[in-house]
């Protein structure tokens, strides 16, 4: 066998085994009996020490070493494929097992202590695994090569290529801008009504979001949509996995968060499937990920194109629970702005402030100009600066997310680079074609998501997120299209 | 680390590779996207490769050579898990990688040509897949050394020991006894209302049947029931994966195969824990397994106390579709009886019929005694014989059964041999407790799965079924005890 077609063949074979981890970790959530947690547990460590040998395997770094040294004479694509695998080898080689052994058993016993200490309202319980993180962190880096900048790493593991120094300038005018739009929205007079959506039988919302998330271009013979306790979209390929949940008085709740998978879900539907597990055929990292599922969220589905075709349907099949409510208040509950302390509740626009407060925070615990000890009042303090809410305690504050507690830093700021790609690629459709919105009111979906498959999804992993965001658009990423879009929508309705 | 620790460490591994294999298979028959059908059978191929190269895995021949070498000196437990784990080397390793390549292959495409064969109602398409499958049946005896008795191998494969002498006796006995009382009962005038139970809601039927499985002693913490197209019970230990299927005009066809899959599940959820893989934890072979699933279905759920306690809310669930059921016509319809051509749609007298004659088929081929082309004859006159049955075609006769098409070959005697066994052991336990019937009209079915749980499933694979049998019941295997169960149960209905 060619040396290019045996790698291609290892790296089928390795994510044909991480794909089963990734159907263990859905079936955990949607499926798995209460009591067959400790075998889960144990069948999840034998696949990731099967894939791991695969990774490390001697033969594959035999492989890249003859691919690079006759890198002149390979293809474009072959030359993306040898480039991102050998970043994955030296990731999966450079770690000493025993490292990696420690960072798991740290990983499981931070949520554990992490949900302990949020039950409990208790920082100084949580304060040692964040030390204990940061220092894995920190080791981490220095094994990747990072060692002068272990922020970077950890940026660099979810978005190949994003550095602290681009998040910063990129979130610096997000904020200047945002805050004060923000202040102006929460004096705002307008108020969508408390509780106007009740009652929305299960069954007619499963119906109504199958609909929809059809409609939108989602291809349920290569996925499916189940329940659990948390939204979220896995597998991919032929096999997405996305969940959402029901409850009848919150039927939007339901149907954005399945939106929002569906976006996620939609991306991994279009990434090109002739080589698993390479380049070519995964995603751009997190940050283009995200904005694939916000762009279908809140520029398509919170816009008044999407309600103008779906709106009669969503009467239709809830005729009573919708008989007091006028269109302009439905499609405010849609788009409702409220400052809310806790991340996961808040909304489109306030949103990015809490992911600016997290990554400010965590750009100092990595320069080490704020000491774990510090964290609940540099938090408490920004949030009031950036949201305007003092947390009541430390479970409204420090202690709500649960991405530190298992080591993942750098993960936060994915979620506004995210909205800022998409609110960027949102620009640039509406000028190529300025009619979207009709036809989106037609209930057409097509033309906007064969663009993203052609421009995004057909790109695997070719370019970096700002690389690729610059191929797209033509412009550098800013927060300048996110600050317009949120002004066009945000303050028609509010101010 | 101490080798039998070592070895038991092992095993578990294996057994956590096998068990998400398992997981896909559930998957697959539950969930999968229909698109997904490729990924899956990917994903099954590598971890079939994984496994093996564990369970051929050079070193764990050496500690199963050293523990032998030092076998005067094993705890008796230690002794039952070499001696099983030598049996399973021995054929992982016996067997060339280029033969378990070609059975699959030969085991994919037989697949599909039956199922072509049987559409088109064409044996003579099929017959060259089945003269290929004898070929590698007996070349796969030939390495596990049983070159001279090729179906005793077959035997000794879904039940360690079994030997086509011991199956042809137990038959022959069987056989002279069943087929007269076949005769007999279909002479009979009494007959089942047919169609007398029609329209139960599926939700209903789902309700019942989560009660009455519970109430069998079916642990819902630690498994599961869902639906795909043939019910099956799958998985083990903590996570039971059982299926069922509805039909709003069948509803003891679902709750019936929900209760034979829940006696498959309390085995697997009695079977012992403590060491994953190996021979404590492990059932005891297919007839013992399907001794389990009869004895719940037949024996318990067919029985009067069953009906005494469970008719009341079988009609308070659907009072409307059993109001005109008298209790009478009920318990007729639960143990109607009615000779088919069909094994699947047989009920529990005649489908041992249907088993001598899928065994005294697969004899008679091993034999060389049978040649393929003479099978469609071979098969409608032994169901003359055996059912008083002419198949109107050879999808009712030779082409109905899935199982040769993927050379699965002395699978099916393991039927009989279960009903055998659940009758022999219903025969003991209702000397032991004389009261059982009453304490099923109570709706207590514990002193039962106590029972079974200390005598059948703590002893996982220590003995054989012969032997297992033998010592729990104090008597060999024989026929007797379910012609005398059949006669007391059908003789009182019909004759």
């Amino acid at each position: 066998m060619e040396p290019y077609d045996e790698l291609l063949a290892r790296l089928r074979r390795i994510h044909a085994i991480d794909s089963v981890s990734g159907l263990l970790g859905w079936d955990e959530q949607v499926n798995l009996p209460p009591g067959a947690a400790a075998l889960r547990g144990e069948q999840h460590a034998v696949l990731a020490d099967l894939s791991h040998a695969e990774c490390c395997a001697p033969r594959l770094g035999e492989l890249i070493g003859i691919l690079e040294a006759g890198s002149a004479g390979l293809e474009p694509d072959a030359a993306v494929v040898v480039r991102q695998i050998r970043r994955e080898y030296d990731r999966a080689t450079r770690l000493p097992a025993e490292f990696v052994r420690e960072k798991a058993a740290q990983s499981s016993r931070g949520y554990h202590a992490w949900a302990a200490a949020r039950a409990a309202g208790d920082f100084a319980a949580y304060a040692p695994v964040l030390e204990k993180n940061l220092e894995l962190a920190r080791r981490e880096a220095g094994y990747l090569g990072f060692g002068s900048a272990p922020y970077d790493a950890m940026l660099d593991l979810h978005d190949p290529g994003m550095t602290a120094a681009a998040v910063e300038r990129l979130f610096a005018e997000l904020r200047r801008e945002l805050v004060p739009f923000v202040r102006e929205i929460a004096a705002s007079p307008v108020r969508p009504k408390a509780g106007a959506l009740r009652g929305f039988p299960v069954a007619g919302q499963r119906a109504f979001l199958r609909e929809v998330t059809e409609r939108l271009g989602f291809d349920y013979r290569r996925g499916r949509i189940d329940v659990s306790l948390h939204p979220f979209c896995s597998g991919g390929g032929d096999d997405v996995r996305m969940t959402t949940r029901f409850n009848e008085d919150e039927p939007l709740d339901s149907l954005f968060s399945s939106i929002h998978e569906t976006g996620h879900g939609l991306y991994e539907q279009g990434l090109p499937g002739a080589h698993p597990g390479t380049a070519l055929a995964i995603h751009a990292g997190m940050a283009v990920h995200e904005s694939q599922s916000r762009l279908w969220e809140n520029q398509v589905a919170r816009g008044r194109g999407f309600w103008r075709f779906f709106e009669p349907r969503f009467r239709e099949l809830f005729p009573a629970q919708t008989a007091a409510v006028t269109s302009d208040e439905l499609y405010l509950a849609v788009n409702a702005v409220a400052p809310t302390p806790i991340r996961v509740d808040a909304d489109e626009v306030t949103y990015n402030l809490h992911i600016i407060l997290r990554f400010e925070i965590e750009r100092r615990l990595f320069a080490g100009t704020l000491a774990v000890a510090d964290l609940p009042a540099a938090w408490n303090e920004l949030s009031r600066e950036l949201l305007g809410i003092d947390p009541k305690d430390d479970r409204e504050g420090v202690l709500q997310d649960v991405h530190w507690s298992g080591g993942a830093f750098g993960y936060f700021p994915s979620y506004t680079l995210g909205n800022m790609i998409a609110a960027q690629l949102w620009h640039r459709v509406r000028l190529l074609r300025p009619g979207l919105e009709g036809d989106f009111a037609r209930g057409d979906f097509t033309w906007l998501l064969g663009w993203l498959r052609e421009n995004i999804h057909a790109q695997g992993r070719r370019l970096d997120a700002l690389t690729l965001v610059r191929q797209v658009t033509g412009e550098e990423l800013s927060p300048r299209p996110l600050m317009r879009y949120l002004r066009e929508r945000y303050g028609s309705l509010y101010l």
